[in-house]
C-alpha cells in the first residue's frame, strides 16, 4: 500500500469558499454578522470534488492520502480565535465527510484553530474533537499564525509545551506547515512554504524539544526546505553547536516528505537523509499543478521520482508505507498491512 | 586565476567591534556620546588578521577572494541612519586597507548603510565612495535591514529602483546578503540566510525587475539558498505564473555561489543550474568553521567539491574564474586573465 502524507482539499466545493468570504466581509463591516453555518453542500458534491484526487491516485499507483484543509487557506491572521475556531471547524468536518465517503482513499488530518497571539487552548480541544471523534491521524502545526511577519516563539519555546503533551497523548505527530503570506516579500508556495521548513529544522537542531518530548514526531513538509540541500552545512552548525550528529537528533522525532518536484532533488534527498527518516508525499493538487515538459509528467507526481530513486527495496518500502505507519500510528486501525485495500 | 566570490572580513582585529560595542552602548544611554573614530589600527595588526583568509588561499588553491564587512555584524536594524553610515564607513575602510596590503589576494565589496524605512540616498553615495575611491567591486544589498521582521518592500518593488540605476552606471553586481536576525524564530547562518536567498529568488521570478534593469546583477549566495533543491518546484511555478523558462529569467542577471558544503550539494547545483550562473564562493571564514570528520576536510572547503563535480572543463574554468570576471567586470582591471599573479 501506497500512502501519500501529504494532501490538501484544495478543491473543496464553492460553498467552503463562500462562507469564508462572508466571514471576512464580516469583520470589515461592523454592521454585518459573521455566517452561523456553512450552506449546504451534498454528498455528491464532495464526491465530485475530489474526482481530481481520485484519478491521481489511480494514475500515479497510490491508495490512501493523509488529507487535510487546504494549507494556503487556514491564514491564521485573519480575525480573531473566534474567526479562527468557525473556519477552522468547518474545513475539519469537511475533511471528515470526505473520509467518511472515501474511508479506502483518505484519512484526516486537521487544521488547527490557530491566532497570532492567543493561547493554544483552542487547538489542544480541537485537535481532541478531530482525534477522539473524527477519527483523524494528526495535524497541521503553524510556526507563524501571523502570515509572514513571524510574531509566534520558535517551535522549541515552552509556549507550545501544552499542545505538544496533547500530541504525545493521542499518539499523533504535527505537520509544520505555514499558510499564505500577508507579507508582500513572501509568496506563499514558493518562499513563505519553504522559509518556515527551513526554520524549522534549524530550531530544532538548536534546542533540546525531543528530550523534554521523546514520542513528538515532526513532519516538515517540502522535502525539508532547503534542509537537505544544505546538509553539510547543517552537520556542521550542529558541529560548531555542540550539538548532537544531525542523523541521531532526527532520528525518532524529525520526518521529510518528498514534496521535491524533480529528479534530482529527490536523489539528493534520498542520498543524504535516512530512509527511516523519509515519507512520500505529493502534496497533490497543490502548488504546482502543471507537466513538466522535461518529462511529459506532472511536476507533483513525486512516486515516479521516489520509484526511480537508487535506494533498495526494503528502503523504497518504508518510505511509501512503512514510515507513515510508524510516523502516523492510527493510521494502522484504518489500514492492515499487506495491501488491505 | 581561481576567484572566490564570498568571502568576509570575520577576523577584523578587536577595535572594530570595540567601537561597535561603543556606539552600541551610546544607543541605550542618553548622556553617552557614541564614538568619533575607530582606535588606531596597526597595518601589522591588518596583516596578523587576514593570515587565516591567507592560509585557507594557499592550501586550498585559490588566489583572490571578493572580500566585505562580516555579513552578520552589519546589523542595520541597530540605531538610526547615523549609527549605520558611521558604522558602514569603518567597516569598509577597514576592508580597503586590506586590500591595498594584499592587492593580490583580496578586492573589495562594500557594506551599505541601510536603515529600516530610510530612504537609499546613504547607500548611493557610499556605493559610489566605496566604488569610485576605494576600487571596490559590487555590494552587498540587504533586502530586509530589519533583521527578520521583513519590513522593507520586495527587491522588485520601485523603492530599490534608484539604487538600482547606480548599480548598473557604475557597473557593479550586487550581492542579496541578509544579516543578524534580531527574531528569536531564525537562526541567522542556519535560517535567516537561506530563507532570504529563496525569498529574493522567488521575488526574481515574479516580476520584471531584470526587463526594467537588463544590465542588473544579482549574486544570490548560498548555493541560492533552497532553490536548485526546488528546481522543479520553481520551474514549476514559472510555469503556472505564465513567468519566462527559469534559465532565461536568470541568464544575464542572476547567479549563484557555491557556497553549499557537501558534495551532494554542490552536485545538484551543478546539475541543474547552467554553469554560467554559478560562481564559485567559499564563505571562507564565515558560518560553518568545522572539519567534515567524514571527508577529514573543511566543510566550508568548496574548491574540493567544485573541483569533483562532474563538469567540463569549460564550465570548471567558468565556475572558478570566468562568471566572476562577467558578473563582477571591475576586477579586470585589477587582475588580467591567464594567470596575472
Amino acid at each position: 500500500m501506497v500512502i501519500d502524507c501529504h494532501g490538501h482539499y484544495t478543491t473543496a466545493p464553492r460553498q467552503l469558499q463562500a462562507f469564508r468570504d462572508e466571514q471576512i466581509a464580516a469583520l470589515k463591516d461592523p454592521t454585518a454578522a459573521p455566517p452561523k453555518t456553512l450552506a449546504s453542500i451534498s454528498d455528491d458534491q464532495l464526491r465530485e470534488s475530489v474526482q481530481p484526487q481520485l484519478k491521481f491516485q489511480t494514475d500515479r499507483g497510490t491508495d490512501v492520502t493523509i488529507f487535510s484543509p487546504r494549507a494556503s487557506a487556514m491564514a491564521h491572521h485573519i480575525g480573531d480565535a473566534t474567526t479562527s475556531l468557525d473556519w477552522t471547524r468547518h474545513c475539519n468536518d469537511l475533511i471528515h465527510r470526505v473520509c467518511t465517503l472515501f474511508p479506502q482513499n483518505f484519512v484526516g488530518v486537521c487544521q488547527l484553530p490557530q491566532t497570532p497571539g492567543a493561547p493554544l487552548a483552542n487547538c489542544i480541544e480541537e485537535l481532541e474533537r478531530t482525534v477522539n471523534e473524527l477519527g483523524f491521524i494528526g495535524c497541521n502545526l503553524n510556526p507563524d499564525p501571523s502570515g509572514g511577519h513571524w510574531t509566534a516563539p520558535p517551535l522549541t519555546d515552552r509556549f507550545w509545551y501544552p499542545f505538544y503533551e496533547k500530541l504525545v497523548e493521542l499518539d499523533v505527530p504535527a505537520m509544520v506547515h505555514v499558510s499564505a503570506s500577508c507579507n508582500s516579500n513572501f509568496h506563499a508556495t514558493g518562499a513563505h512554504y519553504l522559509n518556515a521548513d527551513t526554520t524549522a529544522f534549524m530550531q530544532f537542531l538548536q534546542a533540546d524539544l525531543f528530550k523534554d518530548f521523546p514520542g513528538l514526531r515532526m513532519i516538515i513538509p517540502h522535502g525539508g526546505g532547503a534542509v537537505p540541500y544544505h546538509w553539510g552545512r547543517y552537520r556542521g552548525l550542529a558541529q560548531d553547536l555542540k550539538r548532537p550528529l544531525l542523523t541521531e537528533l532526527i532520528r525518532d522525532n524529525v520526518f521529510f516528505d518528498t514534496c521535491v518536484y524533480h529528479q534530482p532533488g529527490i536523489d539528493l534527498l534520498m542520498n543524504v537523509v535516512p530512509a527511516e527518516n523519509i515519507l512520500f508525499g505529493s502534496e497533490m493538487v497543490g502548488a504546482v499543478r502543471g507537466i513538466d515538459p522535461q518529462t511529459g509528467h506532472y511536476y507533483d507526481d513525486t512516486k515516479r521520482y521516489v520509484d526511480a530513486a537508487a535506494i533498495d527495496d526494503r528502503a523504497r518500502a518504508n518510505i511509501l508505507e512503512g514510515n507513515a505507519r510508524r510516523v502516523y500510528p492510527r493510521i494502522n486501525a484504518k489500514f492492515k498491512m499487506q495491501n488491505a485495500k
